[in-house]
């Protein structure tokens, strides 16, 4: 393996720097903070490519005039269950935590919800939106549509974002099951990885420019495409393009936001795109209180039974065991907090840049 | 190929013999007849494994007293959007319907609901669930935890079953979109098939009893288990593990059935299992009115309008391009409606035994 250099800052530094550049955008204090909550969960959680990495593809969307950094985001419909919130060409990352809101608000009332979104942009990592729906004993729900990336199974075409679902239970004694997951078998992050470390991929991540599958991250062409989780016919690729197909269909028709190869990119004008069926991209976010079904905390002890027999379960060949979801995040979340947050020099260089450009010096 | 013998009958045949034999084992004629529509049904689609295939397991359960033909359904738990429901230990082809129109009931007057049920047994195709919700322009979804089959990723032992999740979306003029799909990389219906045929499986399918992937579906073992879709860890299996995790928990700690390996077999004794932690098996029923979100025949128009972005798709090399989730099934349905459904052998002796024990003479 090429290691790829990197340095290291404390969390709260990329916190503070983030909700400063923000500010600097426009975005009002407790928005920009809540952001900056967002990015650097993911950069805690080791989601390195959802973290600061993206902060000045924002900025470079505000300065251009491209997102409203102060959005009047408003329930164009409303039921006692439901809403469709139009986020106002808002970062979703500003928009997605009032939406998961108001989702988590109805549920209280009706036991369960759901709170569709359009005209809205990345909203970072799905599972932030489910851990905070922990706090209040609900099993939460986060899905978006995405930039077309991923080619739906048996085509060569690039038409579907890697559209991630997130899920979370909690436990009692256990740490919560934390699901979140792209439904293609790999985000383009870590093809990028490989790219930088020089390092061939599995085969089964992606196709090239022919539409072949490739093991070469430098060779894929201006026309490849990441494959659905599944990856090909006989290992279920249909399977991982059925769940992408799930989420675009939530996030696009239901929300009023646009779909599939219609996804707006985050950094491109919107002209230079392919037309436009929606309101910018879509989200869905869902909330079911736990107390509605069972009793919160008989709830909690079968979680903490469950993951306890997961855990307890003997080893494939070759694998270590069973993890439990959330596991990985949570290991890379201690060694982070206390060490700090590793980026790579690339992503030190384009935080230096945005500091520059927002007057919000970043490590002079 | 080796081609397994097979005798034809028309649909019409297999759905009055199933509903008579089910009536004979004591459930009230309206429910066997809605209890043979879901069976029938997936002989029609085409998903052999879990049609009339699966009757004389029912009848050997209801003869034996181990299920009640007719369970007095009642609603433990009750929110205005939300419900748990306990089956009485009735078959989940007679508790689904039923916990599916609660489901679409309250998302009628609420914009969405779920509702989970504990104390049932296997409920069929999930796919015919969500069809039901689409009548009434919803968006349906089903889940259901089973019989311990698939190994969570990195283990070697069976903790989790197929745990398939169904969900379906209409168009106006296009099929609906319809998902239907076992979260491991294939049922074990696959695997039977494979072994009746005498042909190798896929390596990625399953591991055999020392734990190792086998391509040999006749020297599994006891201890075989299926991988969760994704199959191993550079393609993913632990999305295919998060995913069959979800509706476990969705299924088993929420609704208060039993979960992971506690699942009930459905033809063996619970006596010969190890223990219990909740009652039956479980299930999760969702609902979402498609106008608490947009307009009906907008959100149709978008659906038309993805399916056919879709199919126009270039296809991948090896590839005729894409499907729409659900087009195999209504290919079968097509030919299956017109020219019979084919039963193997074996298949066909299971349902003339069946018709002898309850006096229902199937094919004489």
């Amino acid at each position: 393996m090429n290691p790829i250099k990197s340095l290291t800052f404390p969390v709260e530094r990329l916190h503070e720097f983030t909700a400063q550049v923000l500010v600097a955008c426009g975005v009002p204090p407790a928005d920009a903070a809540r952001a900056a909550d967002i990015l650097t969960q993911a950069d805690l959680r080791g989601i390195d490519s959802h973290g600061v990495a993206r902060l000045h593809a924002y900025v470079t969307q505000y300065k251009a005039g491209r997102m409203n950094p102060r959005p009047n985001i408003t329930v164009a419909r409303d039921r006692l269950s439901t809403a469709t919130v139009d986020g106002d060409n808002g970062l979703g990352l500003v928009v997605g935590p009032k939406a998961n809101e108001i989702a988590m608000e109805k549920a209280e009332k009706t036991g369960a919800a759901w709170v569709a979104v359009c005209n809205s942009h990345h909203f970072g990592i799905a599972g932030y939106y489910p851990l905070v729906a922990l706090e209040r004993d609900m099993i939460g729900w986060a899905m978006t549509n995405a930039t077309n990336q991923v080619a739906p199974h048996g085509s060569r075409q690039r038409l579907l974002g890697t559209n991630p679902i997130a899920v979370a239970f909690p436990g009692l004694v256990e740490p919560p099951v934390v699901i979140d997951m792209a439904t293609s078998v790999v985000s383009y992050g870590k093809i990028e990885i490989a790219r930088r470390r020089q390092e061939p991929i599995p085969s089964g991540w992606a196709l090239d420019s022919t539409g072949h599958i490739t093991t070469d991250p430098t060779a894929m062409g201006p026309d490849y495409a990441l494959l659905p989780l599944g990856s090909d016919k006989e290992r279920g690729g249909h399977k991982g393009y059925c769940l992408g197909s799930m989420v675009d269909l939530f996030c696009g028709p239901l929300a009023g936001a646009n779909w599939g190869p219609f996804a707006p990119p985050l950094l491109y004008p919107p002209e230079a795109h392919h037309g436009t069926v929606g309101k910018g991209i879509g989200h869905l976010f869902g909330a079911m209180k736990i107390d509605a079904f069972v009793d919160v905390d008989d709830f909690k002890r079968q979680v903490d039974h469950w993951v306890q027999v997961m855990r307890a379960a003997p080893p494939a060949p070759g694998y270590s065991g069973p993890l439990i979801p959330g596991d990985p995040e949570r290991a890379a979340e201690k060694i982070r907090r206390e060490s700090g947050v590793p980026l790579i020099l690339p992503v030190v260089e384009d935080l230096r840049r945005v500091g520059q450009e927002t007057n919000t010096p970043f490590d002079e």
